[in-house]
């Protein structure tokens, strides 16, 4: 029996995976390097066919795996404008700042450049979750006490990776760009990581901010490309196939597509490192509910 | 239509999902906390319900995921003895000595205290992978070249954890034994981290020699737990339940079929690391075929 997703949806009110249902996405090419992977028959390194019960394995990190059409409608249609988390203490309102300072910085810098930016910013945006999982999977080594919010912020810097990779396939990066990410990163990734180990709480309410303007910019970048503003790129101009393949999305999809997509990966980062940063002094390391 | 895993397996060498196929497996209480997961009802911190059919997303990171008896009798039998890689250079041939130094140093401490050694060795293991994949996550925001390695190396990271936690619900560590953690981790984690800065193809290598012994170390605890002769455990000790959840382990499953597949998923490991190491050097960065 096929279990449809509005089946999965209400059903119960939980949905137990100790039974087989049915999940569809075509993600494993990309992941996994394309058209001629071939999970199942004898690999080439290991003798186990057991394994192909899991191609999924080692998949991409993103919730939308299987993106139609309808649903590329449905999340437009639903998608709720970005919420801002008003500051509440004192380094609540130290990492707005710094965001607004980078923000203002940045959009000196980009103007209308959309592609240009969404590529500098993905690459700060994936220092973030990588920084606080390996730190908190040490800390989880040594204190021998489980935390649940590793694999989340490990999925978060791949998936960031993986946004990064769909804007490189539509613009290649001036030589300026890689030398500003590269000095960029030597700088960012020291300062983050001290910033994390002194005050993770904030750490992770700078990280939600951040997010917050990265909404902010896809909005006005799906905006000025529906309003024909964005130079050299248009609502017909279609999506890389790294990112049909992640995201799994229809064959015809379009960047405007990719948009949404992204738009939505990073609604879930913001609320995942805000809700984090709101636990982390009460110590609740339950999973995160998205 | 249902297709089930011989299906997959026979039907096509290539396997696409971009149509609804079907996966087993009860592996998201664990990860994302237990028995009350409510995926497709309303999420505490998010509005949107396209997200119920992704639950799978951060889910656990072995390729056991539904391991039925029948399954793991079938590991069992199929279970090739652990395969050493014969050194070509001289790195190898130090990789495989400091490996072989370790090894002895702690097969003076522990002796027959197999969980006891697992759980020190699970603390050990869990670093590579994060090191690994940190480093080359970076290097490729930084160059912006794509590398299939690093979600494997993640992975790694995170499936090494859970067999750390997997022990520690059979055996408290002693407060001795947490100190020795503690501290290893402080030396251990810089050195491994300088050393694949230096040469990362002999640092997987060397992670590639640790996975042939953590196999050794299960096979040995196999035969003994087989025998009798481990303190304390026995054939019929109950599995933990977060092991139960992880790899989808029938409801009756014990430490014995734990060990099957922790075993598993080390000489997964082993493979990994060798084949990163072998093509290290002709940067060739495709993904690695399990
Ligand atoms: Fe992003
Ligand atoms: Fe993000
Ligand atoms: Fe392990
Ligand atoms: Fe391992």
């Amino acid at each position: 029996k096929l279990l449809n997703k509005s089946t999965l949806l209400n059903q119960t009110n939980r949905i137990v995976f100790n039974s087989n249902v049915v999940f569809g996405g075509n993600t494993s090419s990309v992941l996994y390097g394309g058209s001629n992977r071939n999970f199942g028959s004898k690999g080439k390194i290991s003798e186990y066919s057991h394994k192909a019960k899991s191609a999924l394995y080692h998949r991409g990190s993103t919730l939308y795996t299987n993106t139609t059409r309808d649903e590329l409608i449905k999340m437009e249609k639903e998608f709720v404008p970005p919420q801002r988390y008003e500051p509440k203490t004192i380094s609540d309102k130290i990492a707005r700042k710094s965001v607004q300072f980078l923000r203002k910085f940045s959009n000196l810098f980009f103007r209308e450049k959309y592609i240009h930016y969404a590529i500098v910013l993905e690459t700060v945006a994936a220092v973030p979750g990588l920084v606080g999982s390996a730190l908190l999977h040490l800390r989880s080594l040594r204190t021998m006490e489980r935390n649940n919010w590793i694999k989340i912020l490990m999925d978060e810097a791949e998936n960031e990776r993986m946004h990064l990779f769909t804007f490189i396939e539509l613009s290649k990066p001036t030589l300026i760009e890689r030398a500003m990410v590269a000095v960029a990163q030597g700088i960012y990734f020291n300062i983050f990581f001290a910033f994390y180990m002194l005050t993770p709480k904030t750490a992770h309410r700078f990280t939600g901010y951040l997010e917050e303007e990265a909404l902010i910019t896809y909005n006005n970048f799906l905006k000025d490309l529906d309003e024909g503003k964005v130079p050299n790129f248009s609502v017909n101009t279609p999506a890389p196939q790294l990112a049909i393949d992640y995201w799994g999305l229809p064959a015809d999809a379009t960047l405007r597509d990719c948009i949404l997509v992204i738009r939505q990966d990073e609604n879930d980062h913001r609320a995942v490192n805000h809700e984090i940063s709101n636990r982390i002094s009460k110590n609740n390391t339950d999973p995160i509910d998205l």
